[in-house]
């Protein structure tokens, strides 16, 4: 069975710095062997699965609604859900631990849901909330998520 | 139709202090002839449907489990949803606003659900949010949201 | 806590007959005490609850879309689950039996999800289903269920 | 994007001829390059599995309970959606057609989700639903999906 980490983020890219940090998650998570799960539309999901896909990995889309059309061009597997911000416990339930990149509401609630089921979450330029834990990259993410490095 | 608001917060009870906001907001949530919608089980959410039975109120909980015998007591209608935390998204898309009392990660799920689609947020004793209206009481929740009280 | 009465069937009516079946089927659960539980919407659901309303009953609309609006006038509590028909689960769940009234695929599925869980099943002019207990209205129905008239 | 096709059916296997429909039905799915979507269970669930995987298909498995462990041990990618059987209404929606054998309840909501939402739904030794299309194998199923036969 293979291992996945969850992106989330803005369907919005509100800044430079935060396209590049979102497309370099995804690579990294690629790079690192894991399948890529995010929501499957735009902002930080889309630039996230941009940078997986340029390594070759594989990136599922848990969509919000009813039909494919609305996955953003880099979703390989789309998981059509049709239940809304919902879909949100689902995506962070289905990965190992979750990467929390900028975002509004929708991904506080996906940072919320994923600690109320004790989900490793790592944070970069998002909310400050209490046990997110606050990293400056994936690779540190990723690397604290492995135990290659302590925190 | 009938109008719904949510109370959400914590499922344990942790100060005498808390116990009283939760049934005073229930309590005050029927007597404005308002449905209490919340989510069935204990702590703040028993309290608050313990305060609205106190006047004879109606009390919906959303049940995350697969059956009713989870309920706690003082609910009158239990929806069985059998979806976990996902249920949460339900709660304050069916309640007109949102009432949070203190709580964990669990209530700020519910206040980033209930924010990203656009439902009024009062806070008590909770998450500090960017956009939840922070009140000394549900009395005062309630005034804002009806009108009587501006912000 | 109340007991529920899930009534289930086509979003469009299809004849005088089906109209009064759904309309006495409503009023019957309401007389016999219970809260009556449906999708919320058109066709058999809405003349179900018409018709509980019709004796004052308390109908619950479990909706599959994003807010209230879609609800029929009948509706006292609606519950807005913004998942489609996936709420379908959650209506046969919530009930202690289902009575099925003609209908299509989605009265078909709420069938199905019903058995899946062991609730009982009751069916006016609806699917012919293995494990469906026959009946000719909602008094049978109600009679069988609460022991009344044996099988 | 790739394409997904469903494979729908019980969890307990019933006879050794529904074991080998169900593993040369996955099989084919694979060999055809389509992703298998299936609940992620045992019985029918697992034998199509092991069919995609004996010819290195990708396998999905959306899961009704909270955690991976209940998968199958051909599961590729594991959803994890604790919503029990509402997550039926996720694996028809989100393939482009379904495939049902033998089953019991749990089947027969996923064919009438499926053709609630218009999915072409194909059956092999299953319940006898009108718009299910009866065939005999997952080839014959396929050749109808894609044009290759006629009705």
């Amino acid at each position: 069975m293979k291992k996945l980490i969850a992106v989330v983020g803005g369907s919005v890219i509100k800044s430079e710095k935060i396209r590049q940090i979102a497309f370099e998650t995804g690579k990294e998570v690629a790079q690192r062997g894991y399948i890529l799960v995010c929501g499957g539309m735009g902002g930080v999901m889309e630039e996230a699965a941009k940078g997986a896909k340029s390594v070759n990995g594989i990136v599922v889309g848990i969509l919000p609604g009813k039909d494919v059309s609305e996955a953003n061009p880099y979703i390989d597997i789309p998981i059509v859900t049709a239940m809304s911000h919902a879909r949100n416990a689902i995506i962070v339930r289905s990965a190992d631990c979750v990467i929390a990149i900028d975002g509004e509401y929708g991904t506080l609630s996906e940072i919320a849901l994923a600690k109320v089921i004790n989900k490793p979450v790592f944070g970069i330029e998002t909310w400050d909330i209490e046990g997110v834990i606050k990293v400056s990259s994936a690779k540190e993410a990723i690397d604290i998520f492995e135990g290659k490095k302590q925190l």
